[in-house]
């Protein structure tokens, strides 16, 4: 079983350690098709340049040539193409696309794969052409699975890569992914979508990944088969695929044809390169025109190349910084089928699903970049939060208008005022991101976020409709100066608000539910500020350290005593990650938890979130910040589910 | 006086080439700042690696060294710094606004340039600054004038750069521009723009380079002062500046921050590098940190001017291709701010202004973006032009919902129906761009754009707003299959409609004006089409080859017999350039019409129209196509101003 583990993640995408018998790589990447009949580039050649850690090479081509065949069954495939870094090999499944019905037996290829020591093999899976009927892409799937079952049973020590097929039909594109997902399969391609990418049909290609990974369990490697245009990995990443396959860099090489991250441009069309790679910053324009037309190729090769793998570089940057989705929708931009393919991700079933795998938070500010901002998982996860735990209480209810951030020193004057008359008022900002009740205006990503001051007419429907859905049935009083105060009613107790106090309250709500305020929440917590900025650093309660909030995001660190008042007061699972009688002592030492020792978790757990680690028995072991959410928690064999951060001896 | 010429164009950016004592470069370009104290990469070594054509140095520092200044003196500043390029100087402007008061005489550091032999020399401007009240912007401005007036006169051989100021009032901006563009000065800067882009007030600094724009003659460069970040290279180009100059190079590789087209990052923050310019390709993020200092300042420098190079190849490229405001619109995701900034360019004021300078038509398919494509100026141009030259002449309207292009072909059945009751009921498409003439449907940009069948709220309110105003008082009658049949009059004269005569008819309405169609259409023009595609290619009146249409905008060439036809039906000075005599036996020959030989022109001729070539007393001379528009005609010096294509002997 190919070891996969996550190592950091954004949107729906991660950054993951594959481990082969032949070295480790690291996902999202690029495996370069080698063509084992002619070497443009060399494997070796490409990791030194390129720093290529993964190429995948066509076993039916070295199976149908006597020569290559005959080499590769006697001195391995590594050595046939003389790399030892991890090897993929492709069994004739896009051939028969190509050229129609092609002389292989399904077994024997599987088999050829494993004795020519491939490291992840292929099934010859039956490619789901978009224009088959439903009949058709059925039967294909279910002479896929068959093969698959077949071929498992056959690849002994190999990685053997299922492919999910189901043509357009989203339906079956799950069922046949949970199909192949029941075998002891090692890796899942998504195949059969070449011919959407050729035509430029993004928002099937969409549909297509979502379906599959929907199927598919989360544990495994997923692979975008035939993708190796740069246009489309930062969306095929952020929906979940690890890997790609660049037969684009030699074949579009071979037409004089370059490769940008925007886009695909004929030399011939170029008076200069609008590119520094070496190969760019060697040759002009003219120069590379000029070239001898093999030196040519090679040299167009790897320019396509280097593009490719930057843009892979740019990708696992956006997801260790969080940008992942402002990288997206840039991105999208550069070509209106693919912005137009953003569109399929305002649906709510696939909001729903997205939001899984969504961070709690990220290291940089959310930046707006058009009408699909409002429409990311995280906007999604925080209006559902905001309208279930922050009902308003009172008939009445204060609305700010969108100011400076944070929005209780910017209306720090106005408030006051108002507090002096009513402290029972609810208090709310009108904001970009919609309704913010005022205590949340330090958390992320209500203070963490960069939007223009006007931004379009959509985002602006979708933050009145969750504005009217907050306020229904209230009297909403827009704030306008001292002629609001006079609308208010007076409150008997005239002291002024602590803002302070019910700003723990409600994060803590928002962090950790509703029931968690009363383990955690009472108004005599003493609260420790930082002398440098003013702002909540540590709560305490009956003098013991409960809580620490993070400067960049605004949220709660659970400290060892705020977690066993959680854990008293909410019953399992919440918040509860259950962890095996064999991980217990690690724990206890100050470890981190290992997925495959987790037992269950709260399926309301997300990436990022704070949590309890507990034995079978509910004892609370240690508190730690989840990396992995609750179904991935419960699949995945390898790597860190929750980083612990203090434990009980 | 600076030679400089235009080339080529887009948006209201142009590729130029600029002409000094020491070499030609070509703009937009950057002008890598030149420490005279401490060379960090030599110019040499900058041209070798990067392509750098001129450099900017500054010639205060040296002025004020004791050493320096005296070497200059003697051997000239190109020997100083080792460059035989071409040299701008700086005059310490920029030191007085960092450092406060400065010692300098300001006609002393203007004499020292010209002394030291710097190709372009900057008077001793006043910086103005944001926060300026306008009473003290005023004042600057006047004193910039002043000094500007005084300089001039000393300037000799030297061209001399004045700086536009009026910190960010837009009237004083453009007075300004226009006070100083009265003087013998040859090169502008905007100027006092830093701290509008340190503090990311894109928005002002959009308003500051449009107002300057405007009053400065268009003849001249344009030099965004003190920009060296990518980021807003493309923004800046469009709307027609012509060189930057970066000192971000190194002030940011000494803070060990990284440039990227997109932003900025600390390398501390990196655990890979997204990009592969040699130094990324060579460097892995671990061995760059782990560099000597200053040989990590020396590559993340280098780092940075090649992305910043690599920037201007790319924004180079659009405007070849045509797709500058799409490069525009994509970049401007990458920072809400100079997003928000983009708002501007609505308004009509702003539009009017860039219209002027906007192509007639462009090499590739309009890409929609988002919103802010409809608010191009284009857009803004061909929704002019259709409420002016196609006012609906029938009570009635027919209107085809937007579907596939062209049009005409896609309702092909719809369209041979409705004429075979009314052949006179006119029928447009409710487009994405707004109403279009069906006769237009081949014309760019209307059949040469890509939009996502569903766009935004904004676009849909833009082409909604002008379809009511187009179809005011109409009965509209939206298509709707056999019942809309039904509802049509019968019209007595049963004969289909000839489509490709009531096409011809209306591009050259829409091409050149109303009248023109008295001139070139009748009903007896012979149509010949290609074979291949079945499109129209040639048209013959009376035997006369009169126009063609052109396969990638679907215009017309102008023909000699067409032209002769025009000429007589049209009065001056519509479509023509008047020529000196002096160019007359030159363009007899059919060579290219020169920018000083033209006397007056069109108002309304825009870059790329097709244009009639005339000499004083209005002999028809030649047919051209445009490649300046009025403005730029009558005060370019050099370069051409019309591509003359045929003659009359």
């Amino acid at each position: 079983m190919l070891k996969f583990e996550i190592k950091d993640r954004d949107a729906s995408g991660r950054i993951c350690k594959m481990s082969t018998a032949h070295g480790n790589i690291i996902t999202p990447n690029l495996m370069p098709v080698i063509n084992p009949n002619k070497l443009l580039i060399s494997p070796k050649e490409m990791r030194s340049l390129f720093g290529t850690e993964i190429v995948i090479t066509n076993a039916y081509i070295i199976f149908k040539d006597r020569e290559l065949h005959h080499q590769a069954l006697s001195k391995g495939v590594h050595n046939l193409i003389d790399f030892d870094g991890p090897i993929m090999t492709d069994s004739g499944t896009f051939q028969s696309y190509m050229y129609g019905e092609i002389d292989l037996d399904p077994l024997q290829i599987v088999e050829f794969q494993r004795d020519i020591g491939s490291d992840i093999g292929t099934i010859l899976d039956i490619f789901g052409k978009p224009d088959q009927t439903r009949n058709q892409a059925e039967k294909a799937v279910i002479e896929t699975i068959e093969r698959a079952k077949k071929s498992v049973k056959l690849k002994k020590d190999m990685n053997l890569a299922c492919p999910v097929q189901g043509s357009i039909y989203p339906d079956l594109r799950t069922k046949c992914a949970q199909s192949l997902g029941k075998i002891d399969s090692d890796f899942f391609p998504i195949g059969g979508v070449v011919p959407l990418m050729e035509n430029q049909k993004y928002e099937d290609l969409v549909s297509c990944i979502i379906a599959s990974k929907k199927g598919l369990p989360p544990n495994r490697p997923v692979h975008l088969f035939g993708a190796g245009h740069p246009l489309i990995f930062p969306l095929a990443v952020a929906l979940g695929c690890d890997l790609f396959d660049s037969s684009a860099y030699a074949k579009y090489a071979e037409d004089e044809r370059m490769i940008f991250s925007w886009g695909t441009k004929k030399l011939e069309n170029l008076s200069e390169i609008p590119c520094c790679c070496p190969v760019c910053s060697k040759f002009t324009a003219k120069e590379l025109k000029s070239l001898d037309k093999n030196e040519q190729k090679l040299q167009l090769a790897k320019h396509n190349l280097y593009v490719s793998f930057a843009e892979l570089k740019k990708i696992r940057t956006a997801i260790s910084e969080g940008t992942l989705w402002e990288l997206v929708e840039q991105k999208a931009r550069a070509n209106p089928y693919l912005l137009e393919s953003l569109n399929l991700l305002r649906k709510i079933e696939h909001k729903d699903w997205l939001e899984k795998f969504e961070p709690t938070s990220k290291n940089r500010a959310m930046f707006y970049t058009g009408s699909q901002t409002l429409h990311r998982p995280i906007i999604y996860r925080i209006h559902q939060k905001i309208l279930e735990r922050f009902s308003l209480p009172n008939d009445s209810v204060i609305v700010f208008r969108e100011g400076k951030k944070p929005y209780a020193t910017f209306y720090a004057d106005e408030l006051k005022k108002i507090w002096e008359i009513n402290n029972e008022i609810p208090v709310i900002v009108y904001s970009h991101l919609g309704p913010v009740p005022l205590e949340l205006d330090e958390m992320y990503p209500f203070a963490q976020c960069i939007f223009p001051e006007i931004t379009d007419n959509e985002s602006e429907k979708i933050s009145r409709e969750i504005f009217d859905q907050y306020t229904k049935n209230k009297n909403v009083i827009f704030w306008h100066g001292s002629e609001t105060l006079k609308e208010l009613k007076k409150t008997s107790h005239k002291t002024i608000k602590n803002i302070d106090l019910k700003r723990i309250e409600a994060i803590i709500k928002m962090q950790f539910g509703i029931g968690a305020s009363n383990a955690l929440y009472n108004e005599n917590l003493k609260i420790v500020k930082s002398k440098k900025t003013g702002k909540i650093r540590n709560i305490f309660s009956n003098e013991e350290h409960i809580l620490s909030m993070r400067a960049n995001d605004g949220m709660f660190t659970l400290k060892k005593e705020g977690a066993v008042l959680l854990h008293k007061f909410l019953c399992k699972p919440k918040l509860r990650v259950m962890i095996d009688d064999d991980a217990v002592s690690f724990v206890s030492e100050g470890k981190s938890v290992f997925a495959k020792f987790v037992l269950d978790c709260d399926p309301k757990l997300r990436p990022f979130d704070e949590c309890l680690i507990v034995d079978k028995n509910d004892n609370l072991l240690a508190v730690g910040r989840t990396l992995l959410n609750h179904m991935e928690m419960k699949t995945f064999e390898y790597g860190v589910a929750v980083k612990t951060r203090e434990y009980f001896v």
